[in-house]
């Protein structure tokens, strides 16, 4: 069996951290570095003790990177950084995987507005595929750069997927209501995530205004054809993993909550990965936990015509690095499902 | 100075607990009977040994009370149960201020519908005054039955009052997302509240049909004059205490979101117990633990027209056992804030 | 490859749960039943939606399993009724891993002062082989009838196996403050576990009477052949999974505590699942959640020839399930890491 | 009545904000001012909204307090930093209640030794007194100077300080095992204390070497006139506020279980915050907090002749802010108790 080698890029984040982990269990991946910036020279095990056991290479800087063996990047750097490096990277790399948000906006000016920052590699935008796994496998076989969607994305579009697919609702007036354990602000030394400013409470942020919103506009108007503004509200709650959409939506006319149902069991039976779950049963964050799935949950709203669509995946995973491995694996043409059929960890 | 005396009627759930503590501060309450059904004969530290050293009675059956001497009886009953006992008792006990279910719907069909029981005492529906208190001012005083409203609505209509009361909003398309403490499902033995069950994730229940919807509608439709269907989901996420509602609200034609937030100020910058958040800023559970506060904060969406309206709670307090005391406060003619003015227990 | 197939007997708990967890991702373990009491007849997804997808086997009653095909049997049942039924079934089964604590103590007269029960198969007690993996391989191979220790004994033995091995310590006054996560109270629908009642917050319990210490004094006489009493107090706190052992010693005249930790070197250091820890460094148990993962600390006291030695495990792994697979490994003469291979899901 | 004005000193920690709360709440004190460093110039309201509407003084520079109207100082500043205020202020204002550790330890070179710095201000150690409440009275009467013992010396010394009065234990043999809620390591932006690297764990930390151990042995010596050195290991564990100190301890020849629980309760039933818990009860943390309480419970070991005492508190209460209260009440010659009967806020 041949093995692919990988550097994840950005290793002591929590998504490289999860990439580390995910790669150590994939039957045709090896790690083969990691880089960091202020962690350089580190062994992971003393950012990450989890590790220790694993014979992991020590944290280099990217320009200490041997590239002639790699076949793989897996980019967990934050946004901006991220298409710098991958830009001076790319032409000695075979397939670069971004799992940061700089590839994911084909509009250089949406990301400017939102980013804070010029786009300085507007050319490699057109080559990247925006890797919602599900609604990309075609352009994911041999694709050389893939942007992973963000986790609100990611939740909210494989929630509203199937009813946009369809024309099961209307696109201009969606409403998702989002929950997001707190490893998605990433491993940051700020008091605003430390444990007593954040544990037993919860409230939301950015409100109005979240990064994930235009990202989402995108992909509607990808499946739809119509220019739509999603409202996105985002929150913070106590838990380390984990996403919950609320999706609010209306109904077309004439169509039932029956039909929507069938439109998902027909799209998403045969996902491994998607569970839509049985009636009256509600999308819960800790039985993806530490999963690639997705559970959705179907409900009639008490209002006639409107209906509500739950997503729950695992912010790392679904969210994050396992999308990217899900991804790698149909670059390559292998099945999408190797090295993530681990069974979430509940409790 | 008089002061009165208290029977908690159910004292073993955390609403009663907590109508424990805010009477054992109050300065002008005593504590003079705790009912219990399993419990009678139980010392209270038995359950609550955090109330060790306060000298409280003994636990006894309601029919065990000697109400002679009781001035005001807080009902920390399920429903059901609420109504009988209160229609057994309300000729003997001056005041009577009920934390259930059981009179806050004046329509006893709706009741029906929602809570699977007749209400068999609807004589007293009309007697009860629904004591949201910043709205309910002039009926309290003097009232002798008060069903205090449920955490939920409590939380929601307090964020989306003043721009019901200018007509800032449109009545028939409000949503809220609401999300809870595990506090608010009582303390009770089953599975699905044990700890590995209900922390480090989220989850939304009782989708598109929860009870506490037709009590939003009624008071809506009390302050607008108008019939609706409020779409309303609840989540529970990992937390002992708090409420966060985040209502998504049409702006009527002309009203923007700097009219929406004088109306606000306006109305609320009085209240001591409301506190309308400075622009940007986010209403956060944890911030009013605790305490009777509320905390409210405005945004505009990203689509023209719309706002979201976010308010905070304690549910064991503004949400219960807070705004029963509140309540009493008024029906006795005293100052509201009487026994409320701790601060929130932060962190 | 030839695949083993399994039953788990009291799948629905937490620990027959993580039993099937580690089964579906173990190369050569198939489960073929899992039985139940009050679930039988459901589908395991209806307890447990994180396994979703995995086609399992509808839960049966015991007395529904064919065992003519049964390879194995996982026991996952309350003491008890856990020795009744393996006495009832090990003449047709080939191989029994029991994880509860019918078969751990050698004596059943310490099993019945502890356990509040006769020991009504104790002519089994002698054939069972007491499953601390590392301690216990040579016995393991060919074993018919495993004890798994109990997840408390499973991390103090590991922390003072070595000092004890190498009469480093003094067998006689060895005091363990541990630490368990909840889920090592079951899935118990009692109001103590509910979450407000065990969030926030830490307390000891069955201090000076656990049923763990009479099993950690059998395993230290099996070494050292000396009769003691340790002394030990678990304290429950928030967290899912996880235990820490902090271990108190009296190091033996003339040791100091670098012999100590190369002791803990020489025979650890090939361990695949132990890791002693650098000097300085802690245990954490969120560094091996999920995992089968030990970690192991060796700190000099303030006082002069006293130790600290801590352990972490996750309970619900090398304190039960995962510690059940690495002994059927054995057993079959496998490798023992077979299925066990993943790393610790951090954060 | 007569109103005593206070400054905060450092009111942006979590020990500054629990002064405000519970000086807001006190009958004779009033805060004047609020001095921060980084902060200065700020509302409260910025760092702790939970302040919102109660009318503070905005946060200054230490230099620019007005001196002349100060009655009494609460110091919560950092060890070093403290002493070099107070030696500057101390001839200006009639009190200071430090709660750093600047002058808990009399000998200054065990103070260099612990805290890595010299004390520049020994000269104030001898007017200092150390203010375990219950043990102190008679010199807090008065007093000009009060160090407030550290949140793990006052959990164990009030754990043991009965048997140690009594000489019912062996002051040369204790071991204690603590554990402590996360706002015991203060408001800092550090990544070890964010919510995924604290939630869902437990851990030990400066293990053989914490600094509150030599205070615990200089407490121990004014007790019982000996030298000794105590076994203190402190533990991280996933809640906010809390902590329990599980003591192991040997009981002097002659001595039962009985006579220890008789002396506890002959010195500490009069106490209004200390509880000696009935026979069987494990202090919890979550029944105290938010308050001044303690609570202890006795415990025969399974060896004879040995104990476990076991003591809980609310860290930012009665391990700190709440005894600084406590401690400026005798002072002044008041009722120990003002401001500080509210009931532990549960759940």
């Amino acid at each position: 069996m041949t093995q692919k080698n990988a550097v994840i890029l950005g290793a002591s984040g929590y998504t490289g951290a999860e990439m580390i982990r995910l790669i150590l269990a994939h039957p045709k991946l090896k790690i083969l570095a990691l880089t960091g910036h202020s962690r350089a020279g580190q062994a992971v095990e003393a950012t990450y003790p989890n590790f220790a056991g694993q014979n992991l290479p020590n944290i280099v800087t990217i320009k200490d990177v041997d590239w002639a063996n790699i076949d793989v990047a897996f980019a967990c750097l934050p946004h901006g950084a991220s298409q710098d490096t991958i830009a001076s990277i790319h032409e000695n790399v075979p397939v670069i995987i971004d799992l940061s948000a700089d590839f994911r906006l084909k509009d250089s000016t949406v990301y400017q507005a939102y980013y804070n920052r010029s786009h300085d590699h507007s050319e490699l935008l057109s080559k990247a595929v925006y890797g919602l796994t599900e609604y990309a496998r075609s352009s994911l076989n041999g694709a050389k750069l893939v942007a992973c969607p963000g986790c609100y994305p990611t939740a909210s579009l494989l929630a509203i997927g199937p009813a946009l697919n369809n024309g099961l609702i209307d696109p201009h007036n969606i409403i998702i209501d989002a929950k997001s354990g707190v490893t998605g602000a990433g491993r940051k030394a700020v008091t605003s995530l430390i444990y007593p400013e954040v544990s037993d409470g919860a409230h939301a942020y950015s409100v109005g205004m979240h990064r994930h919103a235009p990202e989402i506009d995108q992909f509607i108007q990808t499946i739809t054809g119509e220019a739509t503004s999603v409202r996105f509200t985002p929150h913070l709650i106590p838990m380390n993993r984990g996403m919950i959409a609320t999706c609010y939506v209306d109904l077309t006319q004439g169509t039932s909550i029956d039909d929507l149902r069938q439109a998902y069991h027909k799209q998403y039976d045969n996902e491994y990965f998607i569970h839509v779950l049985p009636q009256g049963q509600s999308p819960q964050t800790r039985h993806v936990r530490g999963s690639n799935n997705v559970q959705i949950g179907l409900f009639a709203d008490r209002v006639s015509e409107k209906a509500i669509i739950i997503s729950a995946i695992d912010n790392l995973m679904k969210g994050s690095a396992g999308q990217a491995i899900q991804n790698y694996n149909l670059t390559q043409g292998w099945d999408e499902r190797l090295g993530l059929q681990m069974s979430p960890l509940f409790p």
